[in-house]
């Protein structure tokens, strides 16, 4: 096992945003990219973190993300906005949107705004956190290559759209929420194939529709949404609040990420984002919160010593040790960040 | 087996109206309280109908529901509101809301309504539908009483919190769809108990916190939210946004509907609302939603009687029969609803 390091975070954000300028990217959205990673190690979730780099280097060096695209914003009405994407980096697709989403939201109460065109934009936990802070609740969401069939079909239709909400708290780190609608992941699949495990009953459907365990079955055929049709529906609710909303692609029009990684993935993504001030105030609602958090917190353990937290404690005390102690990588992971900044290594396109 | 019969809608619609007057709630609202059931049985989703009425009527008559209650809509900016219930009939306060909203939205693009301080509002189905037809997209939830522990806890915190999506189509009938966030239901649990028979696996676990498919420990235990930690975190945003954003109750302050029916419930709902004048203009919109139907639709289905559809389409297939040949029910149930009407009969308090 390669040995364990803290890399600094402003390490880490350097050799990120030279990485980047190296293949076209903009400085300044340089910048708004890798603090879409920086906040995901930060909260610990690695998969969404600096690790990813490569992968978008990869697919920026074949052609299927434009590192200098020209993002235009469209608003036909105050309160809300499409970005179109121009195919560039989701994460600076989704940093343009959430930046203008805030002052929408702090001009009128409430704002929407859609992207279009984009890509992979990361965790729905950086953005609802950037909003948070920002004081303002924020829920968002993200359509995808279709993965789950519907109620009484045998194709997929729809991806397992990720969901995310965020909310301010006056005592606390932000309520942050973020997860995909279908009970597994594909991810974990391919690492349960690839150590021949069995993954759990309930995650998958084979490509005949039969359930199944058997991870490479599972990689053929389908993932099960949550609560079955319930998880299902609301995959399409979020599709229609990303893409629809926003004329952007849906199911056959978008490009898989993995597998036509020199297409642009035509994904959307959407940001709902509201300021208490415009229902109760903020005092009121910071009050209410309080309440509701210590409400949460007194439900008895499971296991006494690990007493329950609101969503986004956990990311919340990982920020607390990573900024302090660095990221947490390993050695090999280290050196490939090193070598794609300085331009001795390529990007590369994982396994679909 | 009683008979079964068909209602005509505007004697079931007649007959409601008039046992509401007789307890004291204004024609008006009378209108809008009836509305609700009306279009829940019209969808066949019987359970939030006008089998209802001797429900609410019982919490009117025991002084749980003010049947005239003075709402008042307080709002800070043009694209938001609270609706402050003052413990009147749930369908009375959401409809006074989604009417708010609708206005709100249209001249804004986008409007947020938060209701506080009601009652069971049905389903968020017939809302949704009203403002689909309306030309706008409606996202909308209800807290309730707490029945899901917290992930790591022994205790309930959050209720099954229902989340409704809805989207207008132009050559077809709204995208519906409306689920609570558990597995099961406690309506199915009980009625299972009744009939002596166990629950799926994965319904419930017991109150130590142990699985159970005994229907009577269910009962006492806690419902399980679909996905596990991640209908948690759903129904704990939806309680943000309805409740929290709104200055309402949660947990504690919530008055259980059926344990406590002499006191007001204090639930809260919310609905957003989207016009997408305020995107990309309706006529691209409902473009995109044709094709996106069309893409649901061409999912082979599992079973070749019987084509894949979109949500929604369901209930307007009972939609359009039950208006031509009325309201399906038992006699006993059509007898009820007379005697309810008559002031013969008084309302009734189902078991918790």
């Amino acid at each position: 096992m390669p040995k364990q390091i803290r890399v600094p975070v402003e390490e880490a954000r350097a050799l990120c945003e030279e990485a980047y300028r190296r293949r076209g990217v903009p400085a300044v959205d340089a910048v708004r990219a890798v603090d879409q990673f920086i906040l995901c190690d930060l909260f610990g979730i690695h998969t969404h973190g600096t690790r990813r780099l490569g992968n978008y280097i990869g697919r920026i060096e074949c052609g299927g993300i434009n590192p200098a695209p020209d993002i235009r914003i469209v608003s036909r009405m105050p309160a809300a906005a499409v970005v179109h994407g121009d195919g560039g980096l989701g994460t600076v697709v989704a940093a343009r949107a959430i930046e203008d989403g805030i002052v929408r939201a702090k001009a009128n109460g409430i704002a929407y705004v859609g992207c279009i065109d984009s890509n992979h934009f990361g965790a729905n936990a950086s953005y609802g956190w950037t909003a948070a802070q920002a004081g303002l609740i924020c829920l968002s969401g993200s359509n995808g290559t279709p993965t789950i069939p519907p109620t009484g079909g045998k194709s997929s239709v729809v991806g397992n759209n990720p969901i995310g909400y965020a909310a301010p708290r006056a005592d606390g780190p932000p309520f942050l929420f973020d997860v995909a609608l279908s009970v597994g992941s594909r991810g974990k699949m391919r690492r349960a194939k690839d150590l021949g495990e069995p993954i759990p009953d309930g995650w998958a459907i084979d490509a005949d529709g039969f359930p199944t365990t058997d991870a490479g079955k599972a990689l053929d055929g389908f993932l099960l949404a949550i609560g079955g049709h319930k998880g299902y529906g609301l995959a399409l609710g979020t599709e229609i609040l990303s893409a629809l909303l926003s004329g952007g692609a849906f199911g056959p029009e978008i490009n898989h990420q993995f597998k036509q990684p020199d297409q642009p993935s035509r994904v959307s993504h959407y940001f709902l984002l509201i300021d208490p001030e415009a229902t109760i105030g903020r005092a009121a609602f910071e009050d209410r919160m309080r309440a509701y958090c210590d409400w949460i917190k007194s439900s008895p353990p499971a296991d006494p010593a690990h007493p329950v937290r609101v969503p986004g404690e956990g990311s919340a005390a990982n920020h607390v040790r990573n900024s302090a102690e660095g990221l947490p990588m390993d050695e090999a992971e280290y050196a490939r960040l090193r070598g794609l900044a300085d331009g001795t290594l390529k990007g590369e396109v994982p396994e679909a």
